[in-house]
């Protein structure tokens, strides 16, 4: 195929790919992040940009108006290049890439306090002992080797030990260089330890990991003083998946057309990106840093490992590993030291990963003595329940709606966004992220423009518009639209506003998340009043309004002192098994003592679903404390805690 | 360097090597194995070679007569190539390879029965093992690893596995292609089973291992088949590091001067070579031998691994390891299944290897109640004494004269080489390899010949001549030589004989091995009668005359009953960890409870070594059953046993 050139403005970023590739590929390959939503399916219609200069090909979409079709307005995603282009990208399309990282990097580095440490021995996956052995004389001439593992066995009290060949070759050589004295970096691979590395003088102190949460949409990567057992700092960027796709399944798809090793590259990019930024900032030696560890839902851990993921979206839905050994990171491409670990935490389907199986670790769901259940919300909602008896987990496939996807004036959690809306007097009001001009609506503000709607009798337990006469509804583009920023009033080029078919989606995906939490309970013979802990992890559990959450049905009427917000469990969980060799083992047995239970087997299911299509449910009785005759005036907290 | 041909006669093989090199090093290039003793240093004369045609250069060696350099006659150790050469190799100076090997093959070919296997439960290092395993469904949605690994670990009652990325990445895909009918190929690396391959359908019959015997002179191969644990076939061939050197240290300071790498090598080619002959004579795919499992000693051991050696031949002598971990066979070059394992058995020490705690283990020592010995005669005589309880080990450096080699007529024992001598009546005489025509003494044969002269009253306890008026007795290059083959009387081109500092070479030999014993047994409180069993292992001790070895003093003077030839214990034991991984497990016990002991930290070695270098002692109270004042008419028997 032949090369062409595209030039992108206002950033003024060139870049050459080949002739047919598509604009959004372009822009990706130039490290421009935009915002898709979609993932390229041409379906969000978020990824607009104007050709300047050049000719492209490709589907004309229905999401631009006829108007911007005549302005040069295309489809990032649905056009093809055909030759050199020069492209204008609107503000609303980029995405603010640094502030959503900061942000979600600020959000989970102080979590420490809250994790349950006394409960396991210090031993990090990866340790440096300082060896200062005695040189070898004709009555004391163990080999170097075993001079060597000895001491550390003595030291770590361990059975047995491990030294690769290429150590081996060298040893000699640096012990009697070195006067016997020496730092040998120990790792655990599962009942084994394994000298990774031999070196000269006491290096304890210089001994780093990298802990990782692999999220479909966001990677968050906190770096770890080993010796210190402090976090230093953390970072995060957007997987750069997200061009082929915002869920796992378009990702999946994507591996099966082109190949995972294109899926998997992006990722190590991305973690090495993030590897690269945490070195930097705080002056540590790549080489220092002696392992990484992930934990990510099934999907992501296979792209990291380059494993295929086809089965994973296919009936029985059977993923490769759920457990996979750790690995040289440099065997997948991670640049740390060159015998550095990858430790990849096991999950327990291909459902539900080990993002999960590390949250049940960081809330001590298994090891407590009542029932709690810890729920995950995003395109899909992961559920555990349990206690330290039992575990079971469902995954609900909700949609993206949740996440403002899939809704007309939907947008990630950025600067701009609606992320709250709420009652005053006769007005709906808002308030946006940084309380800069709005753009659009992120989940916690679809979730609380939905309670709000019902709560004022705007649309009904079916979800659809009743004040015919209210003056805030119209009719657009033959739907039925409730308009939440007027664009006159505010200035805006077009209103901020939710339709009928928008509100529908919200209500399946919550339906879905619900059903799914009730078939579960069900299954134990539980109602939501047995619960004890009701936590929800994730970054858009940390947001919401649970009132309003309750309210429109999406999580269980249950007492609000039992709902609390676990952030990203996932690293958190990450971290401790880092710390704490006992807790990684903790995370294996929690895989194994965890049922999985595939939803699609239940016959009930649909029922369920259906049942939680109304607001909040078509059992009124499940939730005693939502007004379920709305108008009403109730009165609602700002969130919880 | 430029390049220039060397063409050698009668064999007509043409060899390419770069000006400057030897004209040994251009033999061993193009495959020819000649009669080299000391391993290029010059010294045993044995590498004469005749020039037709073109220039070298080179020390003129004192080992020519005048006509043969006058003939164009050279040492071709010490003879480099200036220019394109034509070379005639002399019959005497090509050794019989295909004899040679041939005879070592067979003759440790059927040793099975002798070998305590009820002791073990039947558990092959690498296994093969089908999985009929069942069809994923939404209620039996365990992942694919996780299927295989949970019935492998069922079916072996093991507690941990593990497998590699490679195996991940194909395994979905061949466990549906086949119905989830394969056959894994699981390998035990310490105490963790690593699933190494998975295949389609059942081949569990397809499971072989090829067993192997490192020696400094001969390398012996086996293969064995896993599923009917039968020895298949056997081969053997001289260890090509012998252009280097026939003993160890000649190899480590050629590796200290022209790298490790060189040596590793020849190891490694010579073993493929052997694998690969055994696997065409028996029909074996290279990719069905799962496995292979040496034995040798320390030395050959790291030169198999890559491994330096420098320090082993240094004061306090330390080796890089004892206990080698289990290795892909690839990461060393061993072509054998791409994925299949390399175990190296673990030895004692730097001078204590694995040929004997593989010994150890054949013999059963670790497991009686009485004490035992065991020798392995060679360059080096190594020794170990114990029981059950506790074990001994030290190894005495006797030279290479009991091997034929630093002795004038000495040969290996190949066709042609007088293997016995006796008395029969008043002649001495002897008995060649084959029956060939004589071409020189072997190491038995030397045995044999130093006890009839000392018998017959021709040498005296230091071993000198001492009838004075005996004709077979005469002054040869100034030094007293007594020829026991006359060239004239027997056609030959120039007599076989043995020179007063030939006696005193096997004399200081002999003296150093049974040192070694008495020092042993002296820190153990122990008198040779105390010992229950004699074990004598190697190619060297099958041949010996077990009369005439104690009547020099090389052994003790023990009832003949407790003295037994073991054979190739290395082998047999490096076999039998094949076959029972309890057996591999039990060397590393032997490993860890045997104490080796550095005769150079004896202080009274030297003493206990002075009184040795008398025939067959000085204290004669030692050797009772030895007639002291020859001439003496005591019988003497053929071979024990």
């Amino acid at each position: 195929m032949p090369n062409v050139t595209l030039t992108f403005y206002p950033l003024n970023r060139k870049v050459t790919v080949s002739k047919g590739s598509t604009v959004l590929e372009a822009a990706s390959k130039a490290q421009i992040t935009i915002n898709n939503l979609c993932g390229g399916d041409g379906i969000c219609g978020r990824c607009k940009m104007i050709v300047l200069k050049g000719e492209v090909s490709g589907e004309i979409s229905g999401k631009l108006t006829r108007e911007e079709i005549r302005n040069g307005y295309i489809l990032a995603c649905m056009t093809h290049v055909e030759n050199d282009l020069i492209i204008e990208i609107p503000e609303e399309t980029l995405a603010k890439e640094k502030a959503k990282a900061d942000e979600d990097a600020a959000r989970f580095k102080d979590f420490r306090a809250e994790l349950p440490y006394e409960e396991f021995k210090v031993l990090p996956l990866v340790q440096k002992i300082f060896l200062d052995l005695k040189t070898p004389t004709l009555s004391n001439n163990i080999a170097d080797q075993q001079r060597v593992s000895g001491e550390i066995k003595r030291r770590l009290n361990l059975p047995s030990m491990q030294m690769g060949l290429k150590i081996m070759k060298s040893l000699s050589q640096i012990l009697r260089e070195n006067d016997f004295k020496v730092t040998a970096t120990v790792g655990v691979r599962k009942d084994i330890a394994e000298v990774m590395n031999i070196e000269p003088g006491n290096t304890e102190k210089d001994n780093y990991m990298v802990v990782v949460d692999i999220g479909t949409t966001t990677i968050v990567a906190h770096i770890i003083d080993v010796s210190s057992l402090k976090t230093l700092d953390a970072t995060a960027c957007f997987n750069s998946q997200g061009i082929y796709g915002r869920d796992v399944i378009s990702r999946i798809i994507t591996s099966e057309k082109k190949g995972g090793e294109l899926l998997q590259k992006l990722i190590i990019e991305d973690i090495n990106k993030l590897i690269l930024n945490l070195s930097e900032n705080n002056s540590i030696n790549l080489k220092d840093i002696t392992a990484v560890v992930c934990a990510g839902n099934t999907t992501m851990n296979h792209f990291l490992l380059g494993l295929p993921t086809g089965n994973i979206r296919r009936n029985p839905y059977i993923p490769v590993t759920v457990e996979p050994p750790p690995l040289r990171a440099a065997e997948v491409g991670i640049q740390i030291n060159p015998r550095g670990l990858l430790y990849s935490l096991p999950g327990i389907s291909g459902w539900v990963g080990s993002d999960i199986t590390a949250g049940i670790l960081a809330t001590g769901i298994y090891r407590r003595d009542d029932v709690c259940l810890l729920i995950d919300i995003g395109t899909n909602g992961e559920i555990v329940l349990g206690n330290k008896e039992w575990l079971v987990a469902a995954s609900a496939s909700a949609g993206p709606a949740l996440e403002g996807a899939s809704i007309d004036c939907g947008m990630r959690a950025e600067p701009g966004a609606i992320e709250e809306v709420y009652q005053n007097g006769l007005e709906i009001e808002y308030k946006t992220i940084d309380n800069r001009k709005p753009l659009g609506i992120c989940g916690s503000g679809i979730i609380d423009l939905l309670a709000v709607l019902f709560r004022t009798g705007i649309i009904n337990r079916t979800g659809k518009f009743i004040k015919e006469d209210d003056k805030r509804i119209i009719m657009m583009n033959d739907k039925k639209t409730f308009i939440l920023v007027d664009e006159v009033k505010t200035g805006l080029k077009k209103p901020i506003y939710i339709t009928e078919s928008d509100i529908e989606g919200i209500i399946t995906a919550k339906a879905a998340i619900y059903a799914a939490m009730k078939i579960l309970m069900a299954r134990m013979n539980l109602e939501a009043s047995d619960l004890a802990h009701f936590f929800i992890a994730g970054a858009f559990g940390s947001f919401i309004d649970i009132e309003n959450a309750i309210t429109i049905g999406l999580i269980p009427d249950v007492s609000r002192e039992k709902i609390e917000f676990v952030g990203n469990a996932s690293l958190s969980g990450a971290k401790i098994s880092a710390f704490y060799k006992e807790a990684f083992q903790k995370i294996t047995d929690i895989r194994k003592m965890t049922t999985y239970y595939d939803l699609m087997a239940a016959n009930d299911y649909v029922e369920e679903f259906q049942r939680a299509m109304f607001l909040p449910h078509t059992n009124l009785e499940d939730f005693p404390n939502v007004c379920s005759k709305p108008p009403c005036a109730q009165a609602r907290r700002r969130k919880i805690g």
